[in-house]
């Protein structure tokens, strides 16, 4: 059992005591945050779980192994640095920093340290992207011909960030997370409005070169009245439309398909296609456990730094979700595709 | 009662018999096309409508008021030019031609012979279509923020067009009638696709800029294994959302959106949004009645030749679209943003 | 091919008269209404399909193979009785007759007659019914153990009939075609309610005991504004549900269910089953073509002729709908159960 | 703020700690239960709420102001009694007893002890169930014509109890809360299965007529590969369904049904109703809150001790439920419908 303290008792903080609290791999010994009140009501009532308010004491502390870190982006970097500096093992939410440059120093730092950097792409960890991950993986889909991700919602419109940087992390870490090689797109192309006039995008949508000729597409939008998180990933052997708003089936693996082998060419029937044939088999719905994300985020934050090894989500994989974003917004300023440089690959980070 | 003729028994010509024949505004006399064979198959037996293998011959003929030409994109100028010479009005399939220069020729010809052009943009016909072009005209929805549109399926991979010049027509055509301007963007961004080798774009996106700061998305895909046809029109007071394939809920309107009117500075709770108010109102869903659309082209185009009119869907309107569509093209050719010029407005064009 | 004549242009007769001229093992030949108009305008313009006033005239008539009665449910018998006369084969609309004792009639002149005859039991030709008749048989689904069927909408009052006599005959009659043996309850019990002081049933419930323990369940609703038409089959080894308003999904087959297997009796645990285990796998959507059933119908009045066999849907099936029918009206009446007699099995009627 | 302890830590106890855990009104200050290890287990590390496995040293505290029962249905009774005695006031898990003679004895006990008895019907709290009793209080709905409730649900094979009485509890406490006189149906009849051979009912059926010739009908199912949890409320005037599933949609008002004003009789249309008209207006969603409902069921004990008032689901309302129940179980024993005797009304009970 590894004993842990969360810093930020904001929005997503909670959530992390919560489950670091009832995880058996954890041992919850305090919340810090500037806020006292806050971090004390996050703790709750009848409980020992300590409440801090110093950061500097906090790591100073010799029975804290690890810190989840859950404050704004900007201050990501210098916890993360001061907690390896203690020797501490580091969770941060997503996004890992505030702009590339400083996360690839955190990831450095991280490995320089011996420790554990995780990044909280909390989607990762559910079953239903486990389950995406391992059927491209085994090859069921046959080639990635096409993925497209929609998450629209009637959001919190953030003052510090739009539309992409809010939302688009998330599906930008599943898209690195499933595809074999990680998210490794040639450029980005970022379309965005602002109808409102809020200063900064409300819609958007992100197109991304894939390997072989295969697409990304994403569409985030704070506007929709409708919650819809779908992403379709179409291969060429088989269509997985993973549903998120649809607990009871939330995956569907479709046999179908087109296949451009065939040739019947028929010049009297005007609109029949010529070299195409077409798969219109079944369509399976995979039985998945019910699983709180987070709970797993917590379980493989502590089975990496059991083993000594980079966590599934580690913050190399941070790094490249970040590097993505900063070309969407270059390319929002420019209104042109920005290609993306100095994206890590997935060798796993050394940990000790 | 006016008598009409079709031209072209292949895909969608049956289609048209079947609605002529039975509207009571109309006297369907003859079906014309080079394969007499497909043709009489079409009028099937026992039946005294008469087959045509010659366009001469029939539109020679004093007891044909209008011919349907639904027939390839490359011959529908020619076929509609020729009917106008003999004094026939003209309903034509979409795309009104295969490029806007001889589209701009048949509305320059159909004024001058003072006949009707009507383009078949069927989905403006519907229930659903007309609701939101009501809606929106009625101010409803307020301003208009943005409008996505999604128009996937299995599809035939067609021989001639790509995916945006088989499937966006319809969602052009749709925005071109709900929008009170028409259709008018300022330019057009196409993303597509090809991951099969097929030669053309089988996946593609459209991103045109509306007014106001506005913004419309367009999402075909010839490869989706599920069958999506959805528009979601964000408004300033209200968003509508028409699913296509819910009969039992086409249209939707959401009293629910983002006002940016509170102001509402917190700093210490990192993550509330400063100067935005949410509406969370009820959702109502009209009833609409069920009717095919293509009884109502066949009363439009009657009705349009008995007042002496523009129809509803008339050649500038299909101009409008061709003229996006070749803008799609060219950004897709050159992987940059287009202009589109040259739009005709959505004044009535003259008939008689 | 067989000549035709469709008996009654109300309600349903404009669908058989559509079917069987469009169907190429038929050709229809007359159309036959007391009312000419009404024959007339089914018939449409420009046809050469006659229209007949008389039944005497029509089944007179030499070039008339068999005869489509769609006339008022008291007509069938007669009609039917003087078409077997005349040496015709004969397909009649639900219900067989308008009682039991009449229809075993009409199964026993057909019979003597050597002629097809054949209950329009539509649904049982739609590839949904098709399949799970198939899924049952095969064993997929273990023993039946039960089966819900649900039949609601917001739907015409009829006159003459209540809702069990209105809408039950699909869920009979589906239930019949699905079941190895036909279907063949020990006994009904029927519950109806009449809110509205319609004078009959408006809202109904049958309990059907099946063998085995099994149970049949049929819901029917004429004031339900929502349209459902839903069947679950549940088995001892995967359930199947049928969801007719669902085109994307009509069927799914669950390889979900509870065994009563295992012995794990634990009293501390309170809540925890003892001798139970559950199957929570996978749920596969098989792909169904869509295909209208009632041209199917047409398709196997014709086979059944041509090879002198029972049709799939043969008299006796009809009166076994019945059957079931008088004695829910008879446990409606009565206020408790009413057992089934009577119920010929489902030994193919000899025709010729 | 009032002192509670939760008595019992299996099932339900975890649910009933973590809200009273939270919620201001409340101090959970113990959990109870024989097994120590258990409720060790449900109060979690780093927590100062004790652990209690003597009822009698729990009841002797002075500083427990309520106590919370969450064991089996026949300890509710000499818990509840005791706690009486001991000046408590009881909040009981769903059934308040395992039978109605039983259960009397309850209700009289807290009214002699001057105690709030309330009985623990979860849904009753949720916002939909909320909008469901004031909409027909408000009349919004018209007379209620039928209500049709269905729950169904791979569920578990409890040892002790069938699925009449472990599912339609919440189905007939919903219906006594929506109802305005509460649940009082005459009689009774059930129908049920057992197709596995476990001894009990695991399909069941329940049919209840209502005043004024309505009905009400009750699916419950153990079996059901698909959870579903609805009720629909039609109405004279406009008819509610409730679809617990779906979350976007919880709730809709369909101004739909049928009217029986008009009187056109057309003898020579067969299917033409002849004394009925149709409303198809607009359907209606209203915006519901997400709310936990055991959070309101804490929170209306509290406010119900605080005004020395009965609260919203008292102990006659949970006697009601009981007695239907009861007629269910001799229903399903004799094969025939049973009356239902001695019901309580609505009045509300005395506290102080």
């Amino acid at each position: 059992m590894y004993s842990i303290a969360v810093i930020g008792a904001g929005y997503w903080g909670p959530n992390l005591v919560r489950n670091f609290r009832s995880n058996p791999a954890w041992d919850l010994v305090a919340v810090c945050d500037l806020d006292e009140q806050r971090a004390r009501k996050v703790v709750g009532t009848r409980s020992t779980v300590e409440v801090e308010t110093s950061v500097e004491r906090l790591l100073a502390r010799d029975d804290v192994d690890a810190v989840a870190i859950a404050t704004p982006a900007r201050t990501h970097a210098p916890l993360a640095l001061a907690a390896f500096e203690a020797g501490k093992h580091v969770l941060v939410e997503k996004p890992l920093a505030d702009n590339a440059e400083t996360a690839a120093v955190m990831v450095s730092a991280a490995e320089a340290a011996g420790k554990v950097l995780m990044i909280d792409h909390t989607f990762c960890y559910t079953p239903a992207v486990q389950y995406i991950r391992d059927t491209i993986a085994s090859g069921q889909l046959g080639d990635v011909l096409y993925i497209d991700s929609t998450r629209i919602n009637l959001g919190l419109v953030q003052p510090d960030v739009d539309v992409f940087w809010d939302l688009a992390p998330h599906d930008l870490s599943i898209l690195d997370f499933i595809l074999p090689g990680g998210l490794r797109p040639s450029d980005v192309t970022a379309h965005g409005a602002d109808p409102l006039g809020a200063g900064k995008a409300c819609v958007g949508y992100l197109d991304l070169p894939l390997a072989n000729g295969a697409i990304a597409h994403v569409n985030v939008n704070w506007l929709s009245p409708t919650k819809i998180r779908q992403m379709v990933v179409g291969g060429s052997r088989r269509t997985l439309v993973w549903d998120d708003m649809n607990p009871a089936q939330r995956i569907s693996v479709h046999d179908r398909g087109v296949d451009l082998r065939t040739q019947a060419v028929d010049a009297a029937v005007q609109r029949e296609a010529v070299t195409v044939s077409y798969r219109m088999g079944d369509v399976v719905v995979p039985a998945l456990k019910e699983a709180e994300a987070l709970a797993g985020v917590a379980t493989e934050f502590a089975a990496a730094i059991e083993a000594g090894r980079a966590p599934l989500t580690d913050g190399r994989s941070g790094l490249r979700v970040l590097s993505v974003l900063e070309a969407a917004s270059a390319s929002l300023a420019s209104g042109g595709t920005v290609p993306v440089v100095g994206l890590p690959g997935v060798e796993p980070e050394l940990v000790r």
